[in-house]
């Protein structure tokens, strides 16, 4: 008998509470041990949620390398609650190491319901959502992240699909401002910003509107769409 | 002054209740407006959230290919719930060409959160979460369907990305044959079934356990995850 890996979203900006299902809720209540990206965004997480004990009387490990400890605790028919930063464990986020360590020992993983930077984005954007790639970061060198934008807007035109990417927020500008040098004027590109918050703006325009739009992001967590229009 | 077009992501199996986050079910009990794909399942579903009036009092429109009266409406300041059958609208599901004509009316899109099978299963899986790419359905026609396999490994291999995929569920045994069949046996194969659901069961392990196994899925939903182990 083994103990149950959960992975657990976190929201932007805390609101646990009102932000993540009560089914969700409820499950996280229930768990005393917790493997997470960091310790004290994970212990004001928990203290949003609501947890019916101190939260000096949890278990919070902070995820490393090693698993090998982490599989104990579950083969020792403990349960573990897994956290990332705002976002969903093991994806665009850290976590797949545990996750696939727990596949292996046949420990049963249950993915809890929360939000998706991703998701969100793409629902909102208005492109291809029947087949996307998600590719992460793009290059920080200018000429590689060039070549790689080269690159995104033919695989979305060969593939039809919206390619998602993200970037350090205090490069978002410079993200956009290669997009709008490099891009054919007819591609469409989703920006997605301040996802969930009060300030959340998803726009959807051609690079030759966005051109013209002249638009600044800030260092506000974005997320970035494109669809080649030539398919 | 427009109204807003919400994405309503919608859970397998009801429960929309307890499966939604709170400020989710606010914001849908102040909506009079929904444009759905079928409108018995969201009669069922906004029952189910707990409407403060009547659903019979509610506008439920079926989503259509003309979609300039739900604009017309959005451009009069009415707000508008867009809602899939069990999922996120415009992901693997209707509603994009909606989205995208609010997106070029400048008409403000709030997504909603709620459950992703795509992101609940590739959490759960282990597989590369950093990169991957969702393609939907593969061809039904037994040569294509096995060409677009070894496309999808080859692809999973240079791209070093997971490759996400589903099928309608009463050919899911069908598939998971094709993939044993044509697979590398050191490729990594994930299947999701039942998400959020009681029998939710998450499986990841290589082809030639895979085949070892002799598993059967049924016709229960379920999202297929491969990533090649040669990268």
């Amino acid at each position: 008998m083994a103990g149950i890996l959960y992975a657990i979203p976190t929201p932007l900006g805390g609101a646990a509470a009102d932000a993540l299902p009560a089914c969700v809720l409820k499950t996280i209540k229930t768990l005393q041990h917790f493997v997470v990206e960091n310790a004290k965004t994970a212990r004001a997480f928990l203290q949003e949620v609501g947890m019916p004990c101190a939260i000096q009387e949890l278990d919070i490990s902070v995820l490393e390398s090693d698993v090998s400890q982490h599989i104990k605790k579950l083969q020792e028919n403990l349960s573990i609650g897994l956290l990332s930063e705002a976002g969903c464990p093991a994806i665009a986020d850290p976590g797949a190491a545990l996750v696939a360590a727990a596949q292996r020992e046949g420990i049963r993983m249950v993915p809890l319901v929360g939000p998706s930077s991703i998701v969100l984005a793409l629902m909102a954007s208005g492109l291809e959502g029947q087949r996307f790639a998600f590719c992460g970061y793009l290059p920080r060198e200018t000429d590689e992240r060039k070549r790689k934008i080269r690159e995104l807007e033919s695989r979305s035109r060969r593939e039809r699909e919206t390619q998602i990417f993200i970037e350090t927020p205090y490069r978002n500008d410079v993200l956009l401002t290669a997009l709008l040098d490099v891009s054919s004027e007819n591609t469409l590109l989703c920006v997605a910003t301040d996802l969930t918050l009060p300030d959340e703006q998803i726009r959807t325009q051609s690079i030759a509107q966005w051109r013209r739009a002249r638009h600044t992001i800030g260092k506000r967590p974005s997320v970035f769409l494109l669809l080649s229009a030539n398919h």
